[in-house]
């Protein structure tokens, strides 16, 4: 399973129950949190997500909207007993708002906090299953998108195959990383004949809150599902650029130039009630584009 | 017009969506808001409270669930394009971390932030028409409740009775002070000849969180309406003092040493659901006692 829960869609302006930005990943059996808009935890609740089951925390920029909800969700994490340690990847200045939040509440935490300071473009986690990469954005103050990819999956044995060459079980493993087998009489067994491709694997970008900019494109090449802001539709395009932000058409072109499968999109300004027309005017462009609605897990 | 609007009344876990604290209070013409936990400007949208109405913002102790949404309501109050000052009144450090925020976020408000510390008993505004003072409660961290009082009204004209006896109007102001009056003949008309009393005038105190502390009764004497937290049922007095709360029993014994009308009882422990036995546990001891209920007004 690898899918993003919407628990928040809305530019600064909380408005017509839209939330600040929040979203959290499932990738098989753990949770990523990114991004922490005031109410979280309460969004949280609502859709019943696991917090016991995130231990990586990803804070685009400092602008309120996108981490008010942190402290908050900190705090709760150790009034309920957490014992596990939480990762926070944010901007340096993060590290110390929390700390001092806590000191003055003399609050000390049943759980390490360990924070990791966003500097520069690459990788933040990076293990045999996933990597979590942060690349920057352009705003009006330093901000991070990140990009969650499944590592390449192992080929499947195909067990009939297998057993008709008399592959021995202990080359199995050999097999699934796609390698041939060569029998004792020199004879080489190419795997595709005995192995099957598995699915290939999946990628999410977040491209937080960004003015336009077609470098982005290059950054998340080729991912599977990319959710890029749209706070003004198209006719909006000088407030857009003057506040560092991007329109439905400029976010169906970086998914077009990127080649994704599917674009999400969100970060609604709250002078919008309706958003049909953000889905339209971005269809127009890149048909396979969806309203990052809050409550609705996408699979990828 | 005087009432308490309750936005919050949960403690530190949001649970069965009760919220952590925050209470408007209206008198007359204008709003002040005690106490600010996350979410409260949603709940402010929810319960159409009109935040360009608040200029006067009570911070009772910096525990999150009393503070952390008030970051939130000041940076909309910013981008909403607010100009009128704003004064908050709080424990010292609150201001550099409201500071730290705006920094990190660039953000520069369109209106003045007056920052008023807390530090010791006694008023904290004092005009014609009202007081508002500060006391200290006894919390594992400096904590401050807060009495609302009108002044004393002043007397009604009897319209038909100062025609009668011939009292120039020139001397109506005087009248309702309470003076008497003099003819020219050296004759004295009393005060409660020709004018009527007007209503006593109200008050309001919110005891904030603290533990059972028989002080606060004295401090609060005879206001109209006393707010006390009742975190824990009476069974849990051990555990209410461990941590520096209250049970319903101790906030019922403060009313009626206090002797105030009446009792709002709030600020519950998320290990409720049901809050039933609070209202009947307090009403034993206090009859006039009602639950804190989220966005129900309290007309004093």
């Amino acid at each position: 399973m690898f899918g993003v829960t919407i628990l928040g869609n809305n530019s600064a302006l909380p408005a017509y129950d839209r939330h600040p930005t929040a979203q959290v990943i499932t990738l098989n059996d753990q949770l990523f949190l990114i991004d922490c808009g005031e109410g979280t935890q309460i969004q949280m609740s609502r859709y019943k997500i696991r917090r016991s089951k995130i231990h990586h925390i990803f804070i685009s920029h400092l602008h309120g909207d996108h981490y008010f909800g942190l402290i908050g969700l900190v705090t709760s994490m150790g009034l309920l007993g957490r014992e596990q340690e939480l990762h926070i990847y944010a901007p340096s200045a993060l590290q110390n708002i929390l700390t001092l939040q806590l000191e003055v509440a003399a609050t000390t935490l049943p759980f390490a906090l360990v924070f990791h300071p966003l500097e520069k473009d690459g990788p933040l986690i990076d293990n045999p299953k996933f990597s979590v990469a942060c690349f920057a954005t352009r705003h009006r103050i330093p901000c991070w998108g990140f990009i969650i990819r499944e590592k390449k999956k192992p080929r499947k044995i195909n067990k009939e195959k297998v057993l008709a060459f008399g592959i021995p079980a202990n080359f199995y493993e050999q097999l699934k990383e796609g390698e041939d087998y060569t029998t004792k009489h020199g004879e080489v067994i190419r795997n595709e004949l005995v192995t099957i491709p598995n699915k290939l694997p999946r990628s999410y970008a977040f491209c937080a809150d960004t003015v336009f900019d077609e470098s982005i494109a290059e950054k998340t090449k080729k991912v599977t599902v990319l959710y890029h802001e749209t706070t003004y539709l198209k006719a909006q395009s000088d407030r857009a650029e003057s506040r560092f932000h991007a329109t439905t058409e400029q976010a169906a072109f970086i998914a077009v130039k990127a080649e994704t499968e599917r674009l999400l999109i969100g970060h609604f300004s709250s002078k919008y009630e309706n958003l049909h027309d953000f889905l339209a005017e971005t269809q127009t462009v890149f048909p396979n584009t969806e309203l990052a609605v809050e409550g609705v897990t996408f699979i990828l």
